[in-house]
C-alpha cells in the first residue's frame, strides 16, 4: 500500500513567472535593501505592511521546483503526492486574465504529473474571477486531464463566500465530474482578534487559529445555505482535518436547533445535519498534528474518509534542525498513535483511502 | 453521587436593577414600540444595532429568579449548581463603581447559595475595571465566602486580554486562594467574518464559531505569554469544552515549534507545552453537544478533568417544544455516549469531578 500525501502545495513555474511581475500581494520579489535575504514570497496584505526581512517568507526552490518535491517525497517515504496550487491560488486575478492563466497553470502541473507518472496527481485551480460559464468550462476541461482528480479552492468563492448561490452551476459541474473540492484557508481572521501582543508570538495565532476557523466558517456556511442539500453527492476535502469542524459539529447542530430565526424561516425542516454531511460529503486530511485531533476527525467522519497530508513546503524545519521535517513526522506519528494496533487502519489513512477515493490506481 | 452543573448563569437582582437603569449595552429595557415583547436583555453592540423584536432577547424570570433556577434543576435532576454571573459580567463598569457593584453582586449570589444550602455554590465576579490592588482585595474577600469556589472571567482582562502582564498580581492571588478561574467568551469575532448572508442563519455562526474561537485565542495567549509557566498551579476551567483547544492543541504546538520569530526570541526554551497545561491547569466543561467533542476533551485533558454543564438559561427550548431542555439532554447524552459502559466515568463527569475539584462536599 503506497503512502500518499494529499495536502502538498507548489507555485508552478507558470505562476511563479507571473508572481515575479507583480507589485501587489501576492508577489515574489527580492527587496533591494535586503538582497541577502533572497527572493521573498509575499501572499498576505499583513505581510506587505511589515518591514525588514519579515516581509513575506523566503522563497526557496521547494516552492516551485518539482525536483525538490520529489526529493522531499523520497526523504519521507511518500510514494504519491496529489499536488495543489498554494494559496491564494488565482483568487486575485483580473477577470479577463483568469481563464488563460488557469489553463496555463493546470497544464503546467499536469505536465509534471506526466513526467513523474505514478508518483504525482493534482487538484486543478479554477479561474474564479471569470464568469461562471467560463469556470464551468475549466471544470470540464480538468475532468479530461489524465492526472487531475479535483479542484483546490479557497473560501472566497466568487468574492462573497461559498454560500453564494451563484456558485451552484460550479458545484453542479464538479459533482457531475465526480471531482473532489479541496477546500483550503488563506484569509484567516482579522488581525485585531489576536490582541495587542500578537506580534510577540510570530505567526502562531494567525496560523493555528485563523486558518482552521476560516475553514470551519466556510464549510458551515455551505451547510447552512443548503449546498449539501442541493448537491448531495458533492465531495469536499477539508484542509487541516476540517479546521475545527469535527469538534464543533455538535455545537453547530445545537445552535441550529435552538435558533428561532431559522425555525421561523422554515430552514430547520428537511435539512441534512452536519453529521450526515460529515459522513457522506466531507473528506478530511490528517494534518492536525495530534492523535487527539486524528481521533476526533475519525469519530466525526469515519476512518475511511481521512487522508494523510504534509502541507509541504510550509512548516519547514527551523534553522539548525534536522533534515527530516517535524511537521511530517508529527502527523505521521499522530495517525499511528490514534490507530494503535490497527495496522490496516494506519495503511488506509496513510494512503489506501486516497487511492480509493481519488482513483490513484487508474 | 450528585449531578452537578458547573456552567449555569444568572443576572442576580442587584445587577438586574443596575442593568435597568442603563441605556448602553449591556442593559435591560422594555421598548415603547414593542411593549408586548416584554423586557429585553441587550448585551452585545450588534444586538443594539438591530431593530424590531430582534433587539436583544426576551428577559424572562429564568435570567434572574433563583426559584426558576431551582425549578430548572429539579426538572433535569440536577442536584447542585455552581452559579456564575452571565456575560458580560462587570467588564463594562466605570472604574469607580466597580468594587461596590462587584461586592453587592457577589454577596447577593452568596445569599442565594446560603438560602439553598447544599444545592448552590458560585463563582464570584471581579471588578476588572478597578485597580489591580482592589481586584486582588476582592479575590481575597471571595476566598472567605462560604459558597464561593472561584471567579468567572471574560477574555478581556483589564481591557487588553489575558496575556497582559498587569494581570500577574491577580493570577497570583487566585492561585494562592486555590480558586478556579471560569473562563467564558462574550465578545466573539468581528461580524464581517461570517460573510454577507450571516443574517439568514440567525445567531448560529456567531454562537457556534465566534464563542469557541474567542476562548481558544484567549487561553492560547495565556499559554504563549507564559502565564502557566509563571503560575504553574493556576487552575482555569474553560467554557464549552475549551472552545476548540482540545482539537487544535496539536496544531498550536506545531505552529510554535515552527515559528522562527519565537525561536529567535528564546521563547521556545523551558516552556510548558499545551498538553502539559491541559493535563495540569485546565479543566473543561462538557458543554459540547456531541460524544465526538466529549471524547476529544477527555483525550486532551483527562476524564477526571471534565465537568457537566448546561449553559442555562441560554439555549432554551424553542416555542412549541417540550418542557425538558434539548440543550441539557444533548449534553447529558453526549457524556453517556462518549463513556459507553464506563458507569463510574459517567458519574464522575456528571458530578463526581466537580465535587472533588471544587470541594462541593465542604
Amino acid at each position: 500500500m503506497p503512502t500518499v500525501d494529499i495536502h502538498t502545495h507548489m507555485y508552478p513555474p507558470t505562476l511563479l513567472s507571473l508572481l515575479r511581475t507583480r507589485s501587489h500581494v501576492p508577489y515574489v520579489r527580492t527587496f533591494p535593501d535586503q538582497v541577502e535575504a533572497g527572493e521573498r514570497l509575499v501572499i498576505l496584505p499583513a505581510e506587505e505592511a511589515s518591514t525588514g526581512t519579515s516581509r513575506g517568507r523566503p522563497m526557496g526552490p521547494e516552492y516551485h521546483d518539482i525536483k525538490q518535491k520529489i526529493a522531499f517525497m523520497d526523504l519521507h517515504a511518500i510514494d504519491v503526492s496529489v499536488l495543489s496550487l498554494a494559496n491564494p491560488w488565482l483568487d486575485w486575478l483580473a477577470k479577463e486574465e483568469g481563464v488563460e492563466v488557469a489553463r496555463g497553470v493546470n497544464d503546467d502541473v499536469e505536465g509534471m504529473c506526466k513526467a513523474y507518472r505514478g508518483r504525482l496527481y493534482h487538484f486543478g485551480t479554477l479561474p474564479l474571477s471569470a464568469d461562471v460559464g467560463v469556470i464551468v468550462g475549466e471544470v470540464r476541461r480538468l475532468r479530461g486531464l489524465r492526472f487531475c482528480r479535483g479542484v483546490v479552492m479557497g473560501t472566497s468563492g466568487l468574492g462573497e463566500g461559498l454560500d453564494d448561490s451563484r456558485l451552484d452551476g460550479i458545484w453542479r459541474a464538479i459533482e457531475e465530474a465526480e471531482m473532489v473540492v479541496f477546500l483550503h484557508p488563506h484569509y484567516g481572521l482579522p488581525g485585531d482578534v489576536y490582541g495587542p501582543r500578537a506580534g510577540d508570538y510570530g505567526h502562531v495565532l494567525a496560523l493555528a487559529m485563523g486558518f482552521p476557523m476560516e475553514t470551519t466558517i466556510a464549510v458551515t456556511r455551505m451547510l447552512l445555505s443548503g449546498v449539501f442539500d442541493r448537491f448531495s453527492k458533492l465531495n469536499v476535502l477539508l484542509a487541516h482535518s476540517g479546521g475545527t469542524l469535527p469538534f464543533l459539529a455538535g455545537r453547530i447542530e445545537s445552535c441550529i436547533a435552538h435558533d428561532a430565526h431559522m425555525k421561523k424561516a422554515g430552514a430547520l425542516e428537511n435539512r441534512r445535519d452536519v453529521w450526515d454531511v460529515l459522513k457522506k460529503n466531507i473528506y478530511l486530511d490528517a494534518v492536525i498534528y495530534s492523535d487527539v485531533g486524528v481521533k476526533a476527525a475519525i469519530d466525526a467522519s469515519g476512518a475511511d474518509r481521512l487522508m494523510f497530508g504534509t502541507d509541504h513546503p510550509f512548516f519547514p524545519p527551523l534553522e539548525g534542525e534536522g533534515q527530516e521535517w517535524l511537521s511530517v513526522t508529527s502527523n505521521n506519528n499522530a495517525v499511528r498513535a490514534a490507530m494503535g494496533s490497527d495496522v490496516q487502519g494506519v495503511k488506509d489513512i496513510m494512503g489506501g483511502n486516497a487511492v480509493r477515493i481519488l482513483h490513484l490506481d487508474s
